[in-house]
């Protein structure tokens, strides 16, 4: 029975070890992404933010992320207050004692039942979330924003914003005793996303030549569409991780069977997010634009990352079909209240974040509209006020906004010193 | 016992999983291999194309492929006729009673002998195989097909044709039971999507330019070949997956041998398809054409997919290298017959496949060339007769070929309404 | 008990599976950060370079250097001398009756000690490292040497200069008995890899105009910033599973919390890198220089690779970030001294490969500085002089080093007959 559990315990943690490293791989697609839809006077600068902040967020979750949003629920931690206010924990970044590495090697037998995988999986997997949530907003305020207020943004953010929402629902606080449901995050993660980049990009107002006094639009076509397309399979990839590894264990028959069934339900939302936003890219614009059809692909995924397990895959389907539909509906009306946001993060994370959110209550028998909505409302009022303020303290300390001429002549210029592409293109 | 039972249940579920998500993968490398060899103008054409054949073989292939290719096979399925027309059942994508998932669910001892993995994860990974037949089509008719008369025809290829020539062979119909042997799929995959590319490339005629009226070839190199080079490691990494997950069971002493020599075998094979192609194009050329060497490593692998177990990692280099051989001539003969393939992936995925097959009975003991000839002109006859009554039947209905005027300017403006790259070029 | 040893068995080569294909994935990180790193002229010549040293080292490791490396030490085989000169056998090419594979068919509990996994699985995460190694290489020489002398030197490298060391270390030889700690290869990979990089540097001389008479350096910049990220991002994936997959066994509590802790540190000292890298650019520089950050983070990644184990994840953030102060030291000051690395490989590799191996004095506490310096110092002085033998015969025999004029028209046309990017540049 000890080897069963040995060996339970190895699978287990190898399930999440892959899983997580499938979502690291997604910052190299949300950094593809970005790059190939902004222009190539601002590609190395949204490159440079894109590692910059996956480290910033890895240093942060370690040193305070990851203490907020777990450590109360933790067999090893002190209880928090209320399901709002957390316990926090240093032991997990310096080793001590009560490490659960340490603590877990004392007793396998004991802590099965609920740590059934090595802590430091579980860490690895968590981190990879706040960093996606983060490279979230790095494409929404692209293109003029300063490289370092965005940077200090991203400490914030990771250390704190994200993971104390991050708590209420998958700390087991007190979203998750309200029965609001969210499987892998189309709200934990995308939507708080991308209502922290509204916020920045409230503050900090639209290009340059982006709407015209007339309230017309002037699309600012990106520089590189094979970039935007590596980056969405790349985010299609990495998706498997992280809907797949949030099943959080795989070692038996039905965790088995549950973990095959979200890869296949995350797969076919995707695949009828693709397919419906073509069709209405066609309908409505008479070509088949390959940024809505992008769109659409990351839509459907957005859209089943809520509940990717109760639904059959023709439900699934029909789910990542809605938000294809809604995602490319959403760019159009962003752009109509001149809400500014170069890659359409907003409405992919956000806007689908939140259809994703309801769905539940449409194949999960244990969800309901109303706790859906509940946890929608504070998850977005939350980091809207929090992101918001932050946002506004850096406005007025440092800047967040690039001069007119910084922004005419490009960040990488301003904030990088080198050019992305410096034969491909003459001083544009 | 029902503890080890679940546990190979899950640890081959897990392997499953991973292969196929492997195998998307691939679909990112044929995107971006064949958006490095077309010319700028198609480029985001062509990207538009390798994610919506992907999305719509997902959901052809779950609501009748799947059904036709394996579902006479199952346990819950009843038989097909004759081994040639398939049985057919709907309870996949809707999830009834009998949905595979819900009926190993009740008893999981019952089917271990058949069924010892997830039948989700077997679907994922059947799944993501169409797809890979279908990418191979999309690069031989690059720059002067329309979009839509090919998506209308990947919905057939994927709903229809490539599952029938599947079910004959591994959902154990009349090429299975007349000893075809064909591991991965250098036949039922590759073979089978070059010979539609080929029924769609005859009906399509050559891009303008390409052959002088003299006999002369006028090469038409490809616009970006980082991206090129890209796809063939992304692919050359997929097919760990691709071959490796075709053993389909991995939790034993055996089988994990078994899985670990596709891994050396299909490693090695590219690694002398890569060699063999470098050395012949310096001694035909002068020059170490990349394309050439890229071509010859995706051969290797080709060559190998029929049989990647039976042979020791020497044989598999040479049969790999033979592979960079013929890929080389294939391309040089099918433009003196003026069959225009912008990406050769005729000859990669066509002439190599056929060499794949053969080579099986060098290596596997059990293989007769008969029978690997007899599955090789089945596959080619059905694929080649069904794809060109499709393309025929597209090209009577609403053409499948652009006009010269919108083929000199390029299918992004034409189809997609957006360049690849506007900032790099101009209107070439 | 026969059914845990085979699940333990099929977990174990699994791991091992999956963590060499993650490490062959390196590949593509290599071509990718240095096709972004050189000038489009040369684009195509180093990407032919990266498909054809990772064909060649796989050819050349299993044909000589695998049995260099590892005969010796396996059970099938006979001892070699003095841990200096290694036993040699022939086997595993050819699959004989002493082919691994066949002997642990044979008796499944006998080997559970000594090979607990596929040896066929052990080849293969084999053959990606010295792939890795190789790769290293072929970004210093880059811009200026001559196509195939670089090949040719990759057979030597791979086949013979390389394995040796490595044996000395990971197959039992006398570094290892010496009590030289190297878990994943900061010395036995990377250094080694960097040194006969810098051999060949020192023979072939700086590029035409990297260096004034007056000693000032002018910066060549590189053509193609996102692909250089890419690359970064592919590396960085993939050294979980250079580094995590050297744990070499995950099957029970101990082993699997080690892998997870591996992935973990490594993960952290890649960020700690960036961040170290990027505030030194900045306070340097006055801007954030994105190759910087992108060096930053590879030098995370070798520092921590020598020891990933031992620390905890701050101690592991912080040799990172010690690598990324390092790494941008040694760039500048490698250019003081007229060394033309165009990708900073030897900096990256070599110098902070050597603060790796150090580092693991601060956190192992059975390593020893000694011990440590003594491995630094053999793998330093056995690299650079048989390299610099092989590279100073290659110049012998056919030369290094393309003409002035070649150099100045660039590689591509020199060597690959074809242009990267044929509709981007204009003859520069």
């Amino acid at each position: 029975m000890e080897d069963i559990l040995n060996l339970r315990y190895a699978l287990d943690t190898f399930y999440f070890l892959v899983s997580g490293a499938l979502v690291m791989w997604m910052a190299a697609g949300f950094a593809m992404l970005e790059a190939g839809l902004v222009r190539s006077k601002n590609t190395a600068e949204i490159l440079t933010k894109n590692v910059a902040l996956f480290a910033i967020a890895c240093i942060m979750y370690m040193l305070m992320g990851y203490n907020i949003m777990y450590a109360g629920d933790a067999i090893w931690s002190p209880e928090g207050i209320g399901g709002i206010i957390p316990a926090f924990n240093l032991d997990f970044m310096f080793g001590g004692d009560n490490d659960p590495v340490n603590v877990l090697k004392q007793d396998p037998a004991a802590w099965y039942d609920g740590n059934y995988y090595s802590a430091m999986s579980d860490f690895f997997f968590q981190v990879v979330f706040v960093a996606t949530a983060m490279s979230i907003v790095s494409g929404a305020v692209a293109e003029r924003m300063k490289l370092w207020a965005f940077l200090i943004f991203a400490v914030f953010m990771t250390g704190f914003i994200y993971p104390m929402q991050g708590y209420w629902k998958w700390g087991g606080g007190f979203l998750d005793a309200a029965n609001f449901q969210d499987f892998a995050g189309s709200g934990v993660v995308h939507l708080c996303g991308a209502v922290a980049a509204l916020a920045g990009v409230l503050l900090l107002g639209a290009r340059k030549g982006k709407y015209g006094a007339d309230g017309s639009v002037h699309p600012i076509p990106g520089a590189n569409m094979p970039l935007a397309t590596l980056g969405t399979f790349i985010l299609w990839l990495g998706w498997f991780g992280f809907n797949g590894g949030s099943e959080l264990i795989l070692s038996s028959v039905e965790e088995a069977n549950a973990v095959a069934a979200v890869f296949v339900n995350t797969n076919m939302a995707a695949a009828g997010g693709v397919v419906a936003a073509m069709i209405l890219s066609r309908l409505l614009f008479g070509k088949t634009d390959l940024t809505m059809v992008l769109n659409g692909a990351l839509a459907g995924l957005v859209a089943i990352t809520a509940e990717p397990l109760a639904g059959t895959p023709l439900q699934s389907t029909l789910i990542g079909a809605a938000g294809g539909i809604i995602v490319v509906l959403s760019i159009i009306g962003l752009d109509k209240l001149k809400i500014d946001d170069p890659v359409g993060a907003i409405s992919v994370h956000g806007t689908v974040g939140m259809w994703g959110l309801i769905a539940v209550a449409f194949t999960n028998a244990d969800a309901t509209i109303g706790a859906q909505l509940y946890g929608l409302v504070v998850i977005f009022a939350w980091t809207f006020i929090t992101a918001g303020l932050v946002w506004f303290a850096i406005k007025m300390v440092m800047g967040i906004r690039v001069t007119e001429e910084e922004e005419y002549e490009g960040l990488d210029l301003t904030d990088i010193g080198l050019e992305a592409y410096p034969e491909f293109t003459s001083a544009n």
